[in-house]
């Protein structure tokens, strides 16, 4: 057995949790996601109001039934750091799928994801998912971005 | 001599940067700020594009010369984890000041900042600030929000 420095370790463990809960996101698996959170988790989400947590069945419940079937989740540009106690990352993420109104989604975000552990499990603790916006007098969210 | 445990001190230290950090941006010290950041830092910034940099003397500095006089830069509702090589931090931040147009600025965003050490020093290696959109098809950033 050869035994791997602890941030090499951390490094693979954050990476298999981002790609276990991006799965339940795709398939909409609300205790999937929900797990991967620490009870206090703080979200500062795409939508209103300025503070939110994932952390939360009700809520996200309600937002994936807002889509019809799966949705689409792509990472992209992703950069993990993870250190013995605390890790963060940060990536570009495409979400896309058909609203139940018919209409379609597809967004380009940006994703940061930090995380600490709770009794020896790696959870999320903080989420910061946005688009910037333009400063031009308009104040239009920048949604048409692409990496 | 007491000793502390890492994560309070490495807390201790990560707030410190902070006030440092955050008094340079008031003073609008170009050097004063880039000092805190690690040389292959990612930010994504209140405008596009998606990606950019902080540890950019000139961009910043520009910035920095769209402001008349000094900025307000008021850090609220922060909460920071501190590990022992790797850190987070989360808060409702609020930027204010008067443009060289003589235009009022006044906005209370979300900031993330993730930091690492570099040398044996902390680093910022990650900074993500934004405001949310409205999702009532205006695509309208949320520019008055307040905590």
């Amino acid at each position: 057995m050869t035994s791997k420095p602890a941030a090499a370790t951390a490094g693979v463990q954050i990476r298999a949790l981002i790609d276990d809960w991006a799965n339940a996101i795709r398939a909409k698996d609300v205790n999937g996601v929900i797990a991967h959170y620490a009870a206090d988790s703080v979200t500062f989400d795409l939508a209103p109001p300025l503070i939110s947590t994932r952390a939360d069945a009700k809520g996200l419940q309600a937002w994936f039934a807002t889509w019809r079937g799966g949705l689409g989740y792509e990472i992209s540009d992703l950069t993990i750091f993870a250190g013995a106690d605390a890790a963060f990352c940060h990536s570009l993420t495409r979400l896309s799928g058909t609203m139940t109104d018919g209409e379609k989604g597809d967004v380009w975000f940006r994703l940061t994801l930090c995380f600490r552990k709770v009794g020896g499990e790696w959870k999320i603790a903080h989420q910061h998912e946005s688009v910037p916006f333009h400063m031009d007098g308009s104040y239009r969210a920048a949604v048409d971005l692409k990496p």
